[in-house]
């Protein structure tokens, strides 16, 4: 990640080549350092709740500032607005809803699929020359890229475990760039990889920093479907459980495709 | 709605008491003038896309301004940041993307439930004393909030049939606020109406305006269901669907509650 302070609400960075997607990062640790740079802000109110981020022009090979500033700070919430730039460019926007977790009735309405365990699935190779594909261990339960290349699907879910590669601690912001784990939802209903980027990304954040350590380094199993295809555009909902079910995230995003 | 030009990307306006709720404005209408504040202005680009509203603070009962401003503009998508003020102070915040859409291989992967029509599905009549309730025709499927009061339940869906009261044509302003035309999920779990709030909603536009020219003033039918429920802060997951099932809208919220 390596963000640096450089002044108040301001952090300083540049793209990690580890992570380097075809134009530009991969978006997930775009989205990772937004969130980030609000989790380093010593005025921060508790923990993520919700962060929305905007992908609105290519990221360059070069150092960016992130401005992250607290609109509203409430008793127990607190607002943030983010703006990525480059040479005075914006390169991305985000919002980020902060808040204090205090114990309740809790319920995971949304249950996790009944799928074999990670160590029961085989570790998925994707040799595809973008680097950021080396930085996760994925494992592929159904839906991979490469199953439906050739042919049309009449829908677009992949399961799969995931974890970081080497494996380390989960925090918010590799949970932030899982949740942008998923090839674009196209390529699974066309059968052919196309031209496809994330405009706008959200995330729900369910787990609280408890939650968190006690995942640790596991695999976490990452569920999306395509919702609607339409104009050049279509969006995904995604749900990210830890290995015994725990909803740590769920996740949407709309995404820009050419047919 | 009744928003008034005051300068470049700046509107003026003020909370209609025909959509009062508990406490401030019903959420949906704060939502859709955030999104209707970038619709008017002459710079606009495309449609709506995409749209994330921040609820930062309660709305009073008194005028406020929305500043809505174009950060990033492309060939054919547009970054707006969106804030709300009264008397200095932000209420709420938004991102809102816009596209230019053009034709495209399309398909609605999720698809509307079978459900009966409008026609035969009663009206639900909620004396509940919030303006807002009468500014719709309700039209529950299943999951009404009065159906279970006084007990839980094991899941938190509604499905239902809305259209505005008196009907009329729908456009991206009234499509927002019915997006947000669910009652707490919380509220059917636990079988009591407690506090609650939403924190951050997003809506993906699916529908061209040439799809909203064609629902007209038909129903839309709306289903939506609770994700994950922990540490005062619940998720919720729905679809906004034409008569004959063309997905107009998908939208997230997260919200807080008490229990």
């Amino acid at each position: 990640m390596s963000l640096s302070p450089v002044g108040a609400g301001m952090v300083a960075g540049a793209p990690h080549a580890g992570y380097a997607n075809m134009v530009g990062p991969y978006g997930g640790v775009t989205a990772a350092q937004m969130l980030q740079a609000v989790w380093l802000q010593s005025d921060r109110l508790g923990e993520p709740l919700s962060l929305t981020v905007n992908f609105c022009a290519a990221v360059a090979d070069a150092p960016f500032t992130i401005h992250a500033e607290a609109v509203v700070t409430n008793r127990s919430t607190q607002h943030w607005m983010v703006v990525m730039r480059q040479s005075d460019k914006v390169v991305s926007t985000a919002t980020v809803v902060c808040a204090v977790r205090r114990p309740t009735w809790a319920d995971d309405e949304v249950r996790a699929p009944d799928v074999p365990a990670p160590e029961q699935t085989p570790v998925s190779l994707w040799e595809i020359g973008r680097a950021f594909v080396d930085r996760y261990e994925w494992r592929v339960i159904e839906g991979g890229p490469a199953a439906q290349l050739g042919q049309t699907s009449d829908h677009s879910r992949t399961s799969l475990w995931l974890r970081d590669a080497p494996a380390r601690a989960i925090d918010y912001a590799s949970l932030t760039s899982m949740a942008d784990g998923f090839f674009p939802r196209i390529y699974l209903r066309r059968g052919v990889p196309g031209v496809a980027g994330t405009m706008s990304m959200t995330v729900h954040f369910h787990a609280s920093a408890q939650d968190l350590a006690e995942q640790g380094s596991d695999y976490v199993l990452a569920r999306a479907q395509g919702q609607a295809f339409r104009n050049g555009y279509f969006d995904h909902h995604a749900h990210l459980w830890g290995r015994h079910g725990k909803l740590l995230a769920t996740t949407s995003q709309v995404v820009y495709f050419k047919d």
